[in-house]
């Protein structure tokens, strides 16, 4: 174990955080056009950055949209190959008036750095850029070897990444994947995610009269599409909270006993509570909360689009409205099928005073990894030696669409190392990133690589 | 009778269309700022018009808002005197990419006038203000006694419109009030409104987390508040489409069997659909269609605000949304009693999963006049002899605030004598006024005062 590397860390705290915060200045919002330039300026620093720590080979990887910068460094002759995936964009900071600070204006806050991109992900992924320049400065090289894949579309669903997966897989070839874009518990109690969520999104797209019509000539006289979404989407969850979908549960893998036993020690509906401000948990019948948001299948509506929404009074009956609504698959439900499912089962209880038509806009099945990998057990022996404690392991109820396909395409096992927290208000106002949390993923990222080495 | 009136009418037909389009072209649309202006040149054009063709007393009402024009011709000794009210004001032009031809460039389309305001309400209010030219410069006089109240804020709730009638009872004092702000069946066949519906307008705020909470992180575990405000709106209907709230159509106005009977013969259920291009009909079990849309109480959801309603995905479980709800009251149901009602059964059937508040914007009861009183009977024989053929009774949907006003504070009859037709596009793109509705609504009013006149 390079323990010059660990202390290189600690030598140069205040000189990461100063390289981070340049990288944080960067506003690269991938979903808005007029920061295309910035998407650019983000991957130019990244690669100018990788290439003066001295990993090689550094490149942009085009794709049909914002592209992916690879680094690597492969001398590390006989030994394993790490793919460090993440990404260098960050999502758009309205509403930026909740924001107390300038987003893309770093500000250090007690221990943490608020900036938008802060723990998502550009933080996070930096804690193993600097890994890699404390081996390479403190020892001359590293102890496995290592390639990076930093993209740029995260943010706007990673669509154009699969292809260029595809096109590069010689170049991408590896023996095990590490992705930093996700949490641990608290900064005292690291946690290993063995399982994701996966997500279907859709869209129910309700229409009835030909124009919009006026209430008071019309109403009572035709079934008024906003009325009608509403009618279908209570129908979507029965009294119990639990999805109608016939068939819909059938194939989700069963938590176990010990999962069970496992998760009542992770969180507590009081902090739950606290964290969401909401007046009372709710969810599935016979389950906890912990398991609803992370082992269970849940469906969520997230907007409906259409009719009268501005201040005062307008008696409009809406032509047609628009419903978003998503899925998150527990382990083994098929994405694809599903969503077969709910769009058949969506038709089947629309009136017919309506018309209905429901778009399947993104499916992606759910993530489960073995605990018991070695490249697991590497990543649990990292976290006990850096933040001093042993990890618990979780289920997390997100979808990071990519991990399926790291999977798929290169059989390889990923491991979900976070860095950051559950309150770090990724994606919403103020966004943070805990920077003992930061230096101690450095540390994490070092042992990590020191653990896969074979000896 | 005038005869000299009526070939007046019809000599001016050119001159008095010129007129009109004059007084379209100014875009009065009251409730955008930036036409304040146009607003004020309205009330002017009008004022310049009245005292041109004869009228005295011109001036302005002040009120809180838009100013309302008032003037008077008050020289028939004995006779009755008549308000005339309608509104200059006009709605917004959105979606403007909708029209055929600019919105404040008046068009003919065969027979049809096509520009905002030309049957909401500017040509329907001149055609009395043409009537009454044609009777004082044929006749250098009127039948009976006439006074003009046409205000500008007709289309955003007449909100300031009862302080002012308070405040100038004396200048409004009159035996019987006229509006013109309604339509007929058909060019050929003159109908009178003698039932207007109330009106309560709503709104629903369902709250849950004091944070938008991202769906993979708390999916699951809070009740989404979009996802509850649609299971409070579903059960506002029964499966039978009546209103679910108890006592609701308690007080409801029964329609007698001749009624029923003479309904049939208005409207079928293949002209409603054609109308509204809607795939079926909908609404309350054991009611026809113009029985609902006319005499029987409807409850419509006009938007839902919150969330994410943008293209793609975004995964949002909104901390607030707000739902705008409006009721249509029939005769007898008291509309604040009703608001109560709705408000207290809102509240009871939300879960305490989440938090619920009802806002009441808006008021306002129901009104029926009496089909026999002299007045209505006056305008029916004014109708048979313009339009040729005696007019059916009607009861329409919508909801007119100010009748009832006129109703409460002047103890005045109302007569609604619509020019406009059911497909003239009101509030919406391509609005537009029939124009032998108009010249037939100037000889109709002639004869409508000439009825009023005591012998």
């Amino acid at each position: 174990m390079s323990e010059a590397a660990l202390k290189y860390v600690q030598d140069q705290k205040e000189t990461s955080l100063n390289e981070l915060i340049e990288f944080l200045k960067i506003p690269s919002i991938s979903t808005l056009p007029e920061n295309k330039d910035d998407i650019l300026s983000a991957a130019n620093w990244l690669m100018d950055h990788l290439k003066a720590i001295g990993v090689e080979n550094v490149q942009l990887i085009e794709t049909a949209g914002h592209p992916s910068v690879y680094a690597d460094w492969l001398h590390a002759e006989g030994q394993p190959t790490l793919l460090v995936y993440g990404h260098y964009d960050v999502q758009p900071v309205d509403p930026i008036e909740l924001w107390d600070s300038a987003p893309f204006e770093p500000t250090l806050n007690g221990e943490d750095l608020v900036a938008r991109g802060s723990s998502d992900d550009k933080g996070q992924i930096f804690a193993h850029v600097k890994a890699t320049e404390a081996l390479l400065k403190a020892d001359g090289k590293l102890p496995i070897n290592i390639k990076f894949l930093i993209e740029g579309e995260e943010e706007i669903g990673s669509q154009n990444l699969e292809p260029a997966l595809e096109a590069n897989k010689d170049l991408l070839q590896a023996d095990v994947c590490v992705i930093s874009d996700s949490n641990i518990l608290t900064p005292d109690q690291p946690s290993i995610v063995y399982g994701l969520r996966g997500i279907i999104y859709t869209e129910i797209e309700v229409s009835g009269p030909s124009l919009d019509l006026h209430s008071g000539r019309y109403g009572g006289g035709v079934h008024n599409p906003l009325q009608a979404m509403c009618e279908i989407i209570a129908k979507l969850h029965d009294e119990d909270g639990r999805i109608t979908i016939p068939g819909f549960y059938d194939k989700v893998r069963t938590i176990s006993d010990a999962e069970k036993a496992e998760m009542t020690t992770l969180n507590s509906d009081e902090t739950f509570l606290a964290e969401t401000g909401a007046p009372a948990t709710w969810g599935e019948e016979g389950y906890s909360t912990l398991e609803r948001v992370g082992a269970r299948a849940t469906l969520e509506i997230h907007g409906i689009r259409g009719g009268f929404v501005g201040e005062g009074g307008k008696t409009v009956i809406p032509a047609s409205v628009l419903a978003k609504v998503s899925m998150r698959l527990a382990p083994y439900q098929p994405a694809k099928e599903i969503a077969q499912m709910y769009k058949e089962y969506v038709e089947s209880i629309a009136p017919d005073t309506v018309n209905v038509k429901v778009n399947i806009l993104q499916t992606a099945d759910p993530v489960l990894t073995e605990r018991d990998h070695p490249s697991i057990k590497a990543a649990e022996i990292a976290y006990e030696k850096s933040f001093g404690k042993a990890p618990v392991f979780m289920l997390d109820g997100g979808s990071i669409p990519v991990v399926e396909a790291f999977q798929r395409l290169f059989g390889l096992p990923v491991v979900l190392m976070g860095f950051g927290l559950p309150d770090d208000r990724l994606h919403s106002p103020n966004e943070k990133f805990h920077l003992p949390n930061f230096y101690n993923g450095i540390s994490c990222s070092i042992q990590f690589l020191d653990q896969l080495a074979k000896n």
